[in-house]
């Protein structure tokens, strides 16, 4: 399975905090808790390099896109958005981690702002499983507890979720959707809120086992090809 | 209940069959029936009027929106679709009609490509009601009956809708989801299928009750206004 | 509107707190509020009446049943249960109130054990609205706080829900799924997890508002009758 | 992974002609082609064995259940379909086929009637696939087509699916939801329409796919054990 991981990449080489956390990128974070997995082949791409690393090979050869961003999803280019939704319409699975809610391949694929609450307050989350029969739960409790974590809060601006998985309990009173999967095409994508640049939130090993079973999740099958346009009568009219 | 009904507008002045059918335009036989309903007020706009006819002032006022378009999505303004699709996303409602599958604003709205198999042989379609405790529903038997109609087939490239209310059979051999809700913000969004613009189908008494079912389920309400960006803790931290 | 409100009213008469927050009762109080309603007719029901006060002709002529059990589930009988269970197949609503997750006729409806975590703490619980499009969230705000409830927490052993309204936040922890619908046959379900019998949830007007859009909501219509069973083709073979 | 195939076994044994189709019963032609899976370890139990074969035993080693019955499914004993609903609830996999519609544990996880139109006329049925990123269609085309199958119509009483996969297309004129999921506990059921004994459904090759496919789909992973009842609290009240 070939996984690609995208990562805005500039809190970590402009912020100090963020840097000694992740010292080469939150994606090379992410790349080496997915490498535990023989059966994973991954890849970095950021927003800096040449078409944001996402060239039509890379996104051809992609199973599944993990994606995080944050202070620069406008300059993500709008044409590698297109890419990306094809693709996804296309099969390819896609991961969108935290901020990335924002992001504008996120937004496009949902059709809604995607807006919410937050509060940067180094506050505890902890994340209720809602559906203990989810592929996406397995390994872990009925919870995941975060001491800090930056906290968002309803109204989350999407549609109904196909299936919400995590239910977050933040200490100010808030409560959030955190774990939600979404067909679009033939392309599966699974949005999973924890992950702010300034906590050690990747360094966690259940949430690591979430993003594990998300991208196994979300590859694609052998599915059928579906025919579209004009189409002739299969019985006689 | 302000309803405004949109019709590109075109087929009816270009095609003699089918002004014969619809001699003042698809959206004067619309809107002469949902007249019939006391409660409503209803106006309509086409393509070629300034603006579309979606002025800000008619979108503020409009609390369900009817939109027919076939052979001109693409000239309908892109600033004039992000308009429609705010308001949706801030609580209008909006019937989406048979070939506005592949409008702008319903594409923009689902995120996908909306696509679909299609074929026009005036064969029958039977749209038999698979949710018989739904609102729109009322009023109609198990099915609807069309004895002519374009046939649309699955795979019909939408996210899985919030309700499924018809299915059509076709003689051809093809069926196809012909009733789905979608909410998308605080609006409402209910896509039916017939009403091919060679055929009289906006005659059809049922087809009628359907329509006027879905403006009365469509229309926004006094719900919660969501507020949205940083947010003080509710609880102490 | 025909609505029976129906209680197991044990605790009142047991229990003297329970007795000074509802002198005559939970269901004297609920319907005392639902008669703010012009359009509602309402009458109560309890376990020890005759039948438990739910005659083949109440029911027949009941348009919403509401239902509030705890300590006395299985006292109801079977008879009634399969009674009640053939009227909201029918078309009749049905509100499932606090405690009556455990009710046989909710567990027999969902076919899950619906099972839960709880804890009697007096603690502060938030009502979070997710879906500000539902007519069950008109005229309140962005939540409902209560100042003491029970706590029930995830996970909440049911079906998933057809649409899923409050999600709560409870001062000890967790959260829960507290306001979704499901729709069984052709009649709706709402599920609303408030109202401990020690505290004065129903006295809350924003509780009550709920409960009244929930009465509407569940509300039978005119929608198709179903034909079962062996039927002639409507093509030629 | 272990999968018992559970056989009413009645009519190959009192019907010549589908003694011809199934010479050893539809569980032996169902055990045959799960065969071809190398990682499948397949049993085989019947109505009229002790326990109906599903002894204590038998249930606590499948992960994976499916179920035929059709003319006895009021023989099937409460106290081992209430065994068989706890094995569901608790993970295993349960898939329903055809005329199961009907049995005892199928309507008692749905909490309706599970009713439908039905007819012996041996007419063409075509499955269409409404979900192409569902792994149940893997290696399937964009329908399968059954040359003489009994039809099922709607209205199918039965709770919106989960996810729904297929749609069918009946020769007479009818329309049927004939793959679709359903969540119970930490079970996942499938149900899945064709199978009249009296045609050969289960040596085609499409419909045996299917169900590999359902049986993967549906089998229990190491997901989370949800603890019910009293708790404490997680937080400082």
């Amino acid at each position: 399975m070939k996984i690609t991981v995208w990562n805005e990449f500039r809190h970590e080489l402009e912020n100090p905090d963020v840097k000694d956390i992740y010292p080469n990128g939150i994606h090379s974070k992410i790349k080496e808790f997915l490498n535990e997995e023989d059966s994973f082949d991954i890849q970095t791409a950021t927003l800096d390099e040449p078409e944001h690393g996402l060239t039509d090979e890379v996104l051809k050869e992609t199973d599944v896109l993990i994606w995080w961003g944050h202070k620069a999803h406008e300059e993500v280019a709008d044409e590698i958005v297109e890419k990306v939704k094809a693709r996804v319409l296309d099969g390819m699975g896609l991961i969108v981690l935290h901020s990335a809610h924002f992001s504008k391949i996120f937004k496009q694929l949902m059709g809604t702002t995607c807006d919410l609450k937050w509060r940067e307050a180094a506050e505890k989350e902890r994340l209720w499983v809602v559906d203990p029969s989810h592929p996406i739960t397995k390994g872990i409790g009925e919870y995941i507890e975060l001491q800090e974590e930056e906290m968002y809060g309803e109204h989350f601006d999407i549609p109904v979720p196909d299936e919400l998985i995590f239910i977050s309990w933040f200490k100010g009173g808030e409560v959030f959707r955190s774990g939600a999967t979404f067909k679009r095409g033939k392309g599966k994508v699974f949005y999973f809120r924890p992950g702010h640049e300034t906590y050690p939130t990747y360094h966690n090993e259940e949430v690591q086992r979430v993003i594990k079973n998300g991208v196994k999740w979300a590859a694609p099958e052998e599915t059928p090809i579906s025919k579209y346009g004009n189409a002739k009568p299969l019985e006689e009219l």
